[in-house]
């Protein structure tokens, strides 16, 4: 397999995931404003998602745009990283239903959680393949430092919620905030 | 990312959010044709937002077309245009079933309007790359005139469907009508 | 527009379109295999679905394979194929629910038939821009007759329901049948 | 119709099934870490089903790689390959909701057996196309006989359910392990 069709095939896995989730969305049961408010929870946790799955894709992409071979160990890592994130429109629902319940945002942490994780087993096998290219190395070496710091900040997020479901929410919207900022560029590698 | 990626990528979502649409539609209670007659505003505000969506994919293809390089900006203001975009299936099923509603037709009208915000400013950022091109600044200006005009009607349509729900379907009738008319050419760039 | 992204867009489309049919499907209540005998017939009417429209995309792929110029016309043409397509599913899960009823059966042969009025349009599109060149509009003018019978069969199909449901479900599995059957090929511009 | 483009189709519609799985999983009704325990083996089911497609198509994959021509033989052995696994999301969700009734797991095997013997019958057409090279037909030969093996375990899988549901998941597990372990490789053929 050409890292092209993995990169192709796991593009399309994502569209998915980030679209499907908008038929989890259920029209409010009387059509007037305070009725769309009951539903405004379900509304900002896929909004939240749309932007996590967002985060994620752009991430994915530069990522595999480093592989050098689309090895059984990439190939199996990369579907890993997108089973947690197809679990994303599960724990959304459940959040946008139950946003108040520490158990849901639990949940979605632990979701999350598990997406940091295969990031960084996936870079980990790219960073192997790189062996060779010192340059290449350092990169993923800083790139694998931010990706440690979110999956903790998500795992940190689970006891978290049963304290308070807020400082957790915190924790969501950081992340993001945080791969918004400028990033170590790879001089001559990205096309 | 390259911009062709990036294209990739959208169509992938759009072709995702045309389509399942149609998962909305719930087949009439009884096979009679009168029942059928029951769901057709169903079936009409499907149609509708096909036609609206269709309309969108061929305009955001001519749009990355153009864009010379796919900046942070560029991807994310591409990233607002298609969550606006997904919502569309949400807010569709809403006005099936509440079509003589204003609060639906107003929210129908909501996401329209932010479509064609994000259109505006998804362009703004094209118009940004293009500066040293007068040849294509021109062009996106013309462009831009045009999209201003189809945001504010649609921003429009949501005070309106509370004199009348009618006025805004003619301005949801318009707006499609407006880009069949032959446009402006950017002469050499289109392949 | 390149004809190639109009086929990708179309592709997808037509891929998603075959397979959220099986979200339709609902399992038996009971675990049992009469129970499975009951939903019998949505498994049937998804199978029928699913070559119906596997049918459609070969055919598409060959009609845009040979398409000069992504004019507007031809793209209008496919989106409005395309729209009748997406209905598929909708008619497909009303047939499985209600296959005794003429009126079930009825409207499954009216979107068929206005699917393949569409390919009629469309294929009049693709004749109109081969004008020049005598071995194309030769084959165009064969496949169009073809065409012509198939959407012909299918109106038929349509009061044929009030007579016999079997009527129609034989005109059903008889066009499916017939592009089994070798076809004049062209020569030389298959890649 | 080029094998690519009959693989990207294939990719298509083989990254929706994997994806819309999801869209059946019902989130727990009360938010406690008990209820979520009860929705586990639908959570299980689904994790099956995701690892089973996805092998799949990393087969499929190097299965059409080899494709030297999109005959209408390859092109509906294909589409037979492509309808049962559309089938898996359906059977999926019924074992979730069934995983200890006999039925339920052997309707999961049934379907699991006819996508390993549509994939005995695809490779079957290529090994015809490969027939004038050695070393292709023999690569052919031995994964056809790991192909027999597979589907011959799954269609056991299905009595093996009435016996014990246990003996039909220990093969369920055991084939996924089988396609871990290293291949024959057709050494110059992949890219």
């Amino acid at each position: 397999m050409t890292t092209s069709r993995l990169e192709a095939f796991s593009a399309g896995v994502i569209a998915i995931i980030v679209t499907i989730m908008v038929l989890e969305l259920r029209a409010p049961a009387q059509p007037t404003w305070p009725a769309l408010l009951k539903v405004a929870p379900n509304l900002l946790s896929y909004g939240l998602s749309f932007l996590m799955v967002a985060i994620m894709w752009v991430n994915h992409h530069h990522l595999i745009h480093v592989a050098r071979e689309a090895t059984a160990r990439l190939l199996w890592s990369n579907l890993n990283l997108l089973f947690w994130m197809s679990l994303v429109p599960f724990v959304t629902d459940f959040l946008g239903k139950n946003y108040r319940q520490p158990m849901a945002v639990a949940l979605y942490g632990v979701d999350l959680a598990l997406c940091g994780s295969s990031f960084f087993l996936l870079r980990a096998e790219l960073a192997r393949q790189a062996s060779a290219d010192t340059n290449l190395v350092e990169y993923h070496a800083a790139m694998q430092r931010k990706n440690l710091i979110s999956a903790a900040l998500y795992f940190l997020s689970v006891p978290l919620a049963y304290v308070s479901v807020y400082a957790s929410f915190f924790i969501f919207a950081l992340i993001p905030a945080m791969y918004f900022l400028p990033e170590k560029k790879l001089v001559g590698k990205e096309n």
